[in-house]
């Protein structure tokens, strides 16, 4: 949606967190045309931006003045919370009528407390979690499930055309666009941690396993982790594309959710118990195949030798 | 690959097993020209194969007299090893040099055992279990993943080109071709444990699950299972399709290979544990979407009305 759009124009964004996906955000603001000062806690980050052409604050407060959109890409659900609220936070730099794009992974019912407290302030709140990895952040490609009400959406609007390939707009309710997220994490961290499991399965069997993908890639056992995480366990890279202490933390919002629901999810749970047991031998920064490095240390199945270290 | 081939001109197969997928495979080898004798327990798809050009036996050594081929497509390792060596068993009538191609999906020792004890009375034995359901049965377009002998194969060829759209060679030792086939019944029995878990923990979050099943069929938690299944829960069609009872035995046979070789697989294990509950449940005869309902019983969550009877 972004290409050649020039929807940014005269309007200015706030990007908080310029990691790997708020510095490909806040590229894709820039090039929509979009006046972007950024913060984070790493200072290099920041100069990257400005390197760019972008702007730096010190805090959220000091990005949030004069935003018409503030966008939050920080870890996790305490953080955006710190962003917002915490000292310096955003909402004291914000102008009534701007909109606060949360994209962070979290609970649904954080999310919606935390816009009912920014709206009881006039200020509006986006539910906005994305997918799609840093590629698509840089090319204003991301898929976005958005959720809010009009009004946020109707702020936001610039911005998501710059951010989004595909943009889902999932209700007026803030939490709606967290919880399919959520649904997302549960298949995708279950399908990581299978694919794990069958990789080294198939390599305690003394199975070829370059067979093994091609075999299983055209096959009903096929998913889009599979296809897309198994190449890293063949070529033994386990330098980290998506991290082991990410599924740690969705998979653990999962069971949070779970029980406070009343619902069980014993798949869900054996999957988070091996990347509990992968963070814990000490590669939780390693990429999420690594999952099958624990299998086949649990089992002596071998597998092509890591080209990286492995911590 | 059986696309007006007239591969089969002038030989003789004989497939035991006449249900959904021997049905289909018989009819592909017919019109590739072989001449077809069948046999199963239920007399009724006998008939059907004699109505439909095909030839009767009362047993598997009746069928397999004169035959170039024996193509067996019963349920597991049991069957399997009664048809060959059991009372009136197929090694009676096969002559020496015919092939026998075994199907069923099974422990990769017992199909190597079943190929040692044939092979030793001087009959050939391929390794080749099937994937791909009925359609593709009677279509000639299976996928086949087989591994023996190379006379084995040389034997089988026709009938091969005759049943398969795709035919991996995965080595010469009967056992292989099984081994691949476990690898994808463990990533197929998980995802569509996974795929229930979501859907019914979507529900119980109250989300429009029409949504949830388009945004997860164009995102990263996606799989071949999830797209396939799912719209048997939304439009609450639990007729089977896929038994609940394949996957007990198949996830079943993964837990024996798997505690037998010392190799942990507690995803696979809490899958295995829904499958019982739902085939315990009652729902063991429908299709395997059921667990969802496991779970929305479990759970409360509320999915579409089922159209069709529990049981």
């Amino acid at each position: 949606m972004s290409v050649s759009s020039n929807s940014g124009a005269g309007l200015r964004a706030a990007v908080i967190g310029l990691g790997s996906m708020g510095f490909g955000m806040a590229q894709s603001l820039r090039r929509a045309g979009f006046h972007v000062t950024g913060c984070d806690v790493v200072a290099a980050n920041v100069d990257r931006l400005v390197a760019e052409g972008g702007h730096a604050a010190a805090n959220p407060a000091e990005a949030a003045r004069g935003a018409d959109v503030v966008v939050c890409v920080v870890v996790n659900a305490d953080q955006t919370e710190q962003v917002l609220f915490g000292p310096s936070g955003a909402v004291e730099g914000m102008a009534e009528g701007a909109v606060f794009l949360s994209s962070a992974t979290m609970d649904p019912q954080i999310a919606r407390r935390l816009a009912d407290r920014l709206e009881a302030t006039g200020r509006l709140y986006l539910d906005a979690p994305i997918s799609g990895g840093a590629a698509k952040a840089a090319q204003g490609q991301l898929t976005i499930l958005a959720s809010g009400t009009a009004a946020a959406f109707a702020k936001a609007r610039p911005a998501l055309d710059a951010m989004a390939g595909k943009l889902y707009e999932l209700g007026d309710a803030a939490g709606t666009g967290a919880a399919f997220k959520m649904v997302n994490q549960l298949l995708a961290g279950v399908h990581i941690a299978a694919a794990c499991e069958a990789m080294a399965f198939a390599a305690k069997q003394g199975l070829d396993l370059a067979k093994v993908y091609e075999v299983i890639t055209a096959s009903a056992g096929n998913s889009w982790m599979f296809e897309n995480r198994v190449p890293h366990i063949l070529a033994g890279d386990y330098r980290p594309l998506s991290a082991v202490e990410i599924f740690v933390k969705d998979l653990g919002i999962i069971q949070d959710m779970a029980r406070s629901a009343r619902y069980p999810v014993p798949v869900a749970a054996a999957a988070l118990q091996m990347y509990l047991a992968t963070a814990g031998a000490g590669m939780g920064r390693d990429d999420d195949s690594s999952l099958a490095r624990t299998y086949a240390a649990l089992s002596g199945a071998a597998l092509p030798d890591a080209v990286t270290p492995k911590a």
